[in-house]
């Protein structure tokens, strides 16, 4: 490393401090805070966020970013120090163009209206969290007019959770995806009693539920030393330092895969972030910025590995000494059939594998009609429900089940739900991947061996941290772009399986 | 409000939306954050503190103190305005001198400092914890060499826990305070088995610890929604925004005045903070700066109510119905004076309140000689054990129970410890005050009824933030300055009546 790429991973350094400690900030938002304490922490976001951008954009990051530059003579084009002064001359250039007086903003609003999410969907009041959405997509519409070189205005939010990619490209994705599942979920429809799926649904303790996930996601990597596992309203993972990932889960005491799965989920998030090369720690490599990957990672845990027919196979007995009663004896084939029991259902992240994409068509359509103004705000949840039942067939008739489920738009985070369906594509592919490189891969997951899997993950995806962008990775990894058939296929695959079509 | 003052008032409120993110950094460390978590924590801490230095000691903030000085003309001097103007003026002039690369190794080191201590500690290990010491030394000097206008090295730092106090105050009012504990403890010490403590020690299930402590800290004030209660290794409290107070404590399963009074003792600390006006927030003010009174409010409600023979009597039935067993029909005077009895012990948070002077006393002795270096870290082990042999009479065995028992020396926070018995003699004039204002006081108490006491407590101390330093509360208050003798006649009459002497 030469003197000058020293100077600058010295300021890049600060910036990812202060970006750790605004994410710990968040974190216990959503996991500690006292409902009051909501007012003082976005100011202290806000405040964080105008400092770290203002340091950021300066004019001084961009001279070390140019003198760095004319250091890197030779040094090869996927080198960390290369990968680093590409990547943050990138972000550099979006983020200058932003007053960091609007992106304290942006932190302040997120903060308020996550708070007024988690209110109004508790009493599943639609009217209550209206302004805070609309504070955000009038924030989110002067970020967009920050910048000249998008061709829509999604495009510059769609940008910020999966770098490079544009909303005609997920257009496209989205569209063949929809043409696969949409009959493939009829064909399922006429078979609605072809799976029991009772065993998932009785009455399970949740200190009993903690006990099975916690044994589960140490199969995974978790690790205590380095990790913690927290209550959440709504889901999420994060990493606050280099050695320091926080996942979060919620407890159905009625539905034990709700926590289950959702660990999982959460878990494949943890790996990703805690793979990272060290050597990319405090910088801005040293986290994960395409949310596409990151859901990669998270959904292949849940689905294809925990709700795939080897995992079930260990997991089954698991489950039956767990919770006994009527599970005991719970067959491996009963309880796999079961956990992919494909039915229309209203929450998003319960949602089965096939409907799933469904969900997120509908909020890509939604977010690029109210950002664009040719749907107000007032009008989101009719259009919601009315979209609802044409997509899924189902009538919306709790909003906290509809509209208000996510957290995303009160957090202002608007653009960020298409990386969900994204990474089930690149799921698909990695997965078809790991089959070839790894044939014992299902073998080992039967067994409960998670960790050669994992491994493969780690020297594959985890360890570059941001130094590609997802299709650059991809190139790398299975020799193309993102594309929709693998997991068309997988899903296919499973679905004879289970409902024997 | 002028406009000027509005601008300095403005800047000052990101100060302090830094300071609550650094304060929730750091309760996080000590209650959540895993091991490993320790480096990149440290970063972020130390990344933080520069930056709010930074913009804390600019010519601009000195401008804008200038400008608002202008403004003040007129204004009663005990406004809050002219409070801010002065009170901050006084912290600019003194964090001005220091380097905020400086500023940002202090927070380096306390960070690291105390994950090592927590280690240390854990393996009675003080070999493992010098070098920490040693380096939180060599900053302190550092940091006390900015100044020239202190008489001594130790007053520069005192001086940042109880502003304007000088050593050679604190020194006189402990050689009263010692002259005065000695004969005391001496004349008890003729009578050790006069107080039988035996109801204190047994096996007391956490759960209903938790249970107990929560009942009486509700009582107190403790609100949920806008404090939280978590379990530490060093039991603190602290406040993290304007309605987000956190307090902590530590549970024996043998003994349970452990948890209860710590929590009290912290629930004190938290009402002082949650008690400050609400026009201070966001403001230097908004929080309370001298840890004299700030340990005058713990150790009242820790040791005056909670030790009382009115709250005993309302207390005693509580834990009798609570613990069952061995404790049914704990008669309150029995309970009382157990939990009053007087003898040399180990740790300091848990000493009685005759002896606990002497625990500060002795590592306000050590301080001065580490910082002025007649006394070298590696001979603190062995000037500890000797100093407690010649103060408590006892010989210490396990460092952990010795020299390693506090966090502070870990965490950097090296002149602290003298406000705790600062704390104890101001707790001392305003509870002779409050007797005075609050003819029923002891009635109301006895009852359970907490309301009132902290009401007075709001209404005379904790409304105030830090608009007065604590010589000028005082006069306010009682009519003088910081006396010893309102807390010996104290603690006499309750040694009396306990004693029987």
């Amino acid at each position: 490393m030469t003197e000058r790429v020293g100077e600058l991973r010295e300021r890049l350094a600060e910036v990812v401090d202060l970006r750790n400690a605004g994410r710990l900030l968040q974190w216990d938002q959503q996991t500690m805070m006292p409902p009051r304490g909501g007012a003082s922490r976005a100011d202290s976001l806000a405040t964080l966020e105008r400092l770290s951008h203002e340091m950021f954009v300066s004019a001084e990051t961009g001279r070390l970013l140019e003198a760095a530059e004319a250091d890197l003579n030779g040094t090869p084009l996927d080198s960390d120090d290369a990968c680093l002064v590409r990547v943050v001359t990138s972000r550099w250039e979006k983020a200058r163009r932003v007053p960091s007086e609007l992106a304290a903003e942006l932190a302040h609003a997120g903060s308020i209206g996550q708070e007024a999410w988690v209110e109004a969907r508790s009493k599943s009041d639609f009217a209550a969290f209206r302004p805070h959405l609309e504070r955000n997509l009038e924030l989110a519409r002067r970020y967009v007019d920050c910048f000249d070189g998008f061709d829509c205005a999604y495009d510059a939010l769609l940008d910020d959770y999966e770098p490079g990619m544009k909303t005609t490209e997920v257009a496209a994705l989205f569209a063949e995806l929809k043409a696969e599942l949409v009959p493939l979920i009829a064909t399922i429809a006429q078979r609605p009693d072809a799976v029991d799926a009772s065993c998932l649904h009785g009455h399970f303790p949740i200190a009993r539920q903690r006990h099975l996930v916690a044994a589960v996601v140490e199969r995974m990597g978790f690790d205590g030393q380095a990790w913690r596992m927290d209550d959440a309203v709504h889901p999420f993972a994060t990493s606050v330092g280099s050695a320091d990932v926080r996942i979060t889960t919620r407890w159905d005491e009625t539905y034990f895969a709700s926590g289950l799965y959702g660990a999982m989920h959460e878990c494949g998030h943890g790996l990703y972030e805690a793979g990272i090369d060290p050597a990319l720690a405090r910088t801005p490599l040293g986290s994960a910025d395409s949310l596409g990957l990151h859901e990669s990672q998270s959904r292949m845990w849940e689905n294809m590995v925990g709700r795939g027919a080897s995992f079930s196979h260990y997991l089954a007995p698991l489950v039956a000494a767990e919770f006994g009663n009527g599970l005991s004896g719970l067959e491996p084939a009963t309880y796999y059939r079961a956990v992919n029991k494909v039915a229309p259902s209203f929450i998003r992240v319960e949602a089965d594998e096939a409907t799933y994409g469904l969900h997120i068509v509908l909020r890509f359509e939604l977010e690029q009609e109210l950002i664009e103004g040719r749907l107000a705000v007032s009008d989101l949840r009719e259009a919601w429900n009315a979209r609802f039942k044409e997509y899924l067939g189902l009538e919306v008739t709790d909003d906290a089940d509809g509209v208000l489920q996510d957290v995303h738009w009160g957090a202002g985070l608007i653009g960020y739900f298409p990386t969900y369906a994204l990474g089930n594509m690149i799921a698909g592919q990695l997965w078809e991947k790991i089959a070839t490189d790894m044939p014992d891969r299902d073998e080992r997951i039967a067994a409960g061996e998670l960790a050669p899997l994992r491994e493969w993950l780690r020297e594959n995806v985890h360890r570059h941290g941001s130094k590609f962008r997802t299709q650059e990775l991809l190139r790398r990894v299975v020799g193309g772009p993102i594309e929709v058939q693998p997991f068309v296929r997988y899903l296919k695959a499973k679905l004879r399986d289970v409902y024997g079509l």
